[in-house]
């Protein structure tokens, strides 16, 4: 495959694609749970919470909510998913502390390598809907190289809203096509061409676990299509 | 000093404070004046672009215009620079090169390896006027190891005007004191206290030249007054 584009800077998706939110907020929650629901499997509450995620941001994505920065709205669905469960009585602090799982995500194994070696050539940046302090406390403790962090926060927008791609590209001005994005999940990757922007897919099977049925694959001819982010910076030539 | 907060996050002033940007943009500057204008001194010229630098901000600060990141300033006021200076007939790709100067500065000799030693304790990151883009080209050039970019262009708005400190608090989710403004510049600082910031003034005694008469001393007592960063490290504990 050949590309009469140049890329000059690459941006990720993070929760699925970079990091395995799954294992990390059932890990995150387990000891929670143990004290207030013993019965309870991390992982169910975990799908639980994560549920709630892609809801809480069309209020905003929709304009029937002002921006509200994707911890607030973690929150909020947190003591939805507590309220289900019937688990009542926990203190602010400590409901402060478990939304903070989202902040301390493991990597996939590759990741922290293959963002070295993509630094080199590429500005590397996320492009999640996370906020700005979600992202550096998960960059500073994984050693997430980020040459800055974009995204939501940034623009004020959730994706697939177009403008999170459009005001990115604005950002670091660039053509469309000399900006990938490089994510798990087909729908972000096709909101993202949608702006002109090139693609990357990266398999992500065990992101919902071992049951998992979707983004088994790529659903459209995206520029680069890798099982992991090594293999993407091999193809890029890093 | 004993300081009851404890501080979370060291941001940072930019032009002057981490890069000698005098010096670099007279460098960048040479081989330019070298072709259209011999006759003109390269620190001259670098002087006479950063006397438009405050006021072309001053026009959004005051809400005359709306907010448009600096790299459009910048260049604006090379043009006023230009016609000044009798220099006429540049083509565009000249002059976006020229602009680019502020991209390519060089930081002052301590920084790398002191921005290294606070990484570690705190999280790190420039609060300058200066938008991302440039921010980018100028961290991945001198390998400064930010955590992330906030700044002007993060809140659409530019020092000293006051939400630029208050809207990076909230961004990082911290109390104001526990954010700490590193500058070269009095001023900056005194309107980051004004929002409850901690304050660290470092001395930049050549940032305009060997004949410098601004910023010499600390005009108030800042919790933090050092000759350079490591020292502030050292002061830190880092």
């Amino acid at each position: 495959m050949t590309h009469p584009i140049e890329i000059k800077a690459l941006v990720f998706d993070v929760f699925g694609t970079v990091v395995d939110w799954r294992n990390g907020v059932a890990s995150h929650t387990a000891a929670f749970l143990q004290r207030h629901a013993p019965n309870l499997d991390a992982f169910e509450f975990a799908d639980a919470w994560r549920r709630e995620y892609s809801p809480s941001m069309e209020e905003i994505r929709s304009a029937r909510r002002p921006y509200v920065r994707l911890d607030v709205l973690h929150r909020e669905n947190l003591l939805k998913v507590l309220e289900r469960s019937g688990i009542t009585g926990v203190a602010d602090a400590e409901i402060d502390a478990l939304n903070l799982a989202w902040h301390h995500l493991d990597p996939w194994p590759e990741v922290v390598e293959a963002l070295g070696r993509l630094k080199r050539r590429f500005i590397i940046a996320p492009l999640s809907n996370g906020n700005i302090r979600l992202m550096v406390d998960m960059a500073k403790r994984a050693g997430l190289p980020w040459d800055a962090i974009l995204g939501a926060e940034v623009v004020r927008a959730y994706k697939p809203s177009p403008q999170v791609y459009s005001e990115t590209v604005d950002i670091l001005a660039l053509e469309p096509a000399e900006l990938c994005l490089v994510a798990a999940h087909n729908s972000d990757l096709a909101a993202a061409r949608r702006q002109g922007l090139s693609t990357a897919f990266v398999l992500r099977p065990t992101e919902h676990g071992a049951q998992q049925k979707t983004d088994l694959a790529a659903e459209q001819a995206w520029d680069f299509v890798v099982n992991d982010l090594n293999e993407l910076a091999n193809r890029l030539g890093c």
